[in-house]
């Protein structure tokens, strides 16, 4: 803890309410430090921040191809969703052509997480299935690799399911970070999870993201993957989301991925780097910020809109006024960070 | 920041995850510290922990007689409430009394935070109103002490309006902490609010909890809320909601009062004790898992059921499997947290 550094801030009339701490790296795909703050070396959870990387063998071992998934489906494999409707629709579809529905997916079920999205079921008399968990198009994608591979698809979320273990081998062989019994959980869509070292993921996305130290399977699966998400950014989450909004603007420069409990990734195709942040107390608004910052001043964007917004996020009460803002520690984001913006205006 | 303490964490397979520094202070009404631990001398927002000291006048000032407010009225008058229906019945009915409706309220509104709630209004064709405004209880209550004291009922939340003067006042002589203009802001519900020391909402809850210190009128208000909140416990919070969990089986000897940004208060009347939490990252759920085991150790309880689950909270993925806890720092719970419990089973 003592070796982290402020991520971000809320203030109330200026006055600071809340701080939020953690770590921030930035690597280059040959392994070199770009960027680091905070401790970057204790295993985290990467949570879903590791979908992008998740995916590639969707690719590599030739099911996208074999169902001749499209663009929406390879970003939907990669996408913590919202649960809106053109999610369910493309998920739905996945599984389809495997000849599946929804009862085949073990990642539970819950009510969108999109508001407008469950209030919207509700009102027609529906109730939710496994289709509108925020990780059902990853699943759909482990049932097209399954498939695809002449493997059953029953207990595919298992550590021994041969989807688990090829997923679990590409992400030690991307990241560079070995899986051990002392680092495995359980992910909140039940499949394994290894806490890795935050430079590690970093490493990943650099590789992700320049396809250097990829093998080339993997590195033609990683750039299927950039091209996808860049052209679907409202697959990769939602109305309203930073990953959305963030790629709405700003892709295939930036690509974003947020992870449950303040873990977030960042690829930058043009420099060739990968940022990991690791907001300790698992605040995801904190994260996004951090990361806004960082992406101003690593990709050198200037004057972007929504960099600008969630460097300096304005907080308003339920009346629309603003009565304070979330803003990027100065440290992070060094001169990009915008002028103050005046509370209760 | 240095000052804080480590209050809760969270696990994945006995894993670190995420964790959660802040301060916590136990005071009595005679300004005698308890137990303290991080930087409780920093000025903070109280947000809604301070709703039932803002509620006081509304009894001292003969405004809950005037209008026969039950008690589930008094204890909406503190709630950060759901917007379940049971809620808005209460809220509709103190304002009725007064011969207004849901809009005289500025409080601003939105959707219920109870989700069931949200969607059964969206399944009948409904969308919010003032009502459902989380501190919709609160507001009815200065409009029931504005009609009260003969004032005008317009643009009641604005400082210089006689009922904010009112309820400043009463902060500034219950916690003992002056209110300036350099610590004033404005609250999600659009009233001012002024951040003042943890300590001083630590002997402000002291004081609450015991009427020692209190002026005769306004120790009469205190014990008529106790009361009110104790029998109420529904009206606080709503269903699933900590504080009236916790009230449902502890209160009278327990009363608790969640704050938005991480902060937490409770009142012991047995022991005369006020504590205040602030979780410096603004984590609700850290705030609540520090109150159950400084509750549990300071008011001296044993095998709480509520209170031990609390201070382990399992965190379940959406399968039901339980992936992980958050666990009550031991520094803080001592001997009374419980034996670890085992994850993934």
């Amino acid at each position: 803890m003592t070796d982290d550094v402020l991520l971000a801030q809320t203030t109330r009339n200026g006055i600071v309410e809340s701080s939020h701490y953690g770590a921030a790296i930035i690597m280059d795909a040959h392994g070199k430090t770009v960027f680091s703050a905070g401790d970057c070396a204790t295993p985290i959870f990467p949570r879903s921040t590791v979908k992008a990387l998740q995916a590639l063998p969707l690719l590599s071992e030739g099911a996208a191809d074999r169902f001749a998934l499209p663009d929406t489906a390879l970003a939907l494999a990669c996408a913590s969703h919202q649960g809106e409707p053109e999610h369910i629709a493309v998920a739905s579809d996945m599984l389809a052509r495997t000849g599946y529905d929804y009862g085949v997916l073990e990642c539970g079920t819950h009510w969108p997480l999109d508001n407008t999205s469950a209030r919207a079921l509700a009102a027609v008399g529906q109730t939710p299935c496994a289709l509108h968990n925020c990780c059902s198009g990853k699943h759909a994608g482990f049932i097209c690799l399954a498939c695809s591979t002449g493997q059953e698809v029953a207990h595919y979320t298992r550590p021994e399911h041969p989807v688990m273990q090829t997923i679990a081998r590409t992400l030690q062989d991307v990241t560079g970070a070995a899986h051990t019994a002392a680092n495995m959980a359980v992910d909140g869509c039940a499949i394994p999870t290894w806490a890795i070292p935050l430079s590690a993921l970093a490493l990943g996305y650099a590789r992700f993201a320049s396809g250097i130290g990829l093998s080339p399977d993997r590195a033609e699966a990683a750039g299927r993957l950039r091209h996808a998400i860049a052209h679907n950014p409202t697959m990769i989450a939602g109305t309203g989301q930073f990953d959305t909004l963030v790629m709405q603007e700003l892709a295939p420069r930036v690509l974003t991925k947020m992870g449950a409990e303040g873990v977030m990734i960042v690829a930058l195709p043009e420099q060739g780097f990968g940022i990991a942040i690791k907001c300790r107390d698992g605040s995801v608004r904190a994260a996004e910020t951090a990361a806004a910052a960082l992406i101003a001043r690593f990709a050198r964007i200037e004057n972007s809109p929504i960099l600008a917004h969630y460097m300096r996020r304005p907080l308003k009460n339920w009346n629309g006024q603003r009565v304070g803002e979330l803003r990027a520690s100065p440290m992070l984001a060094e001169d990009f960070l915008p002028s103050a913006i005046s509370d209760q205006t």
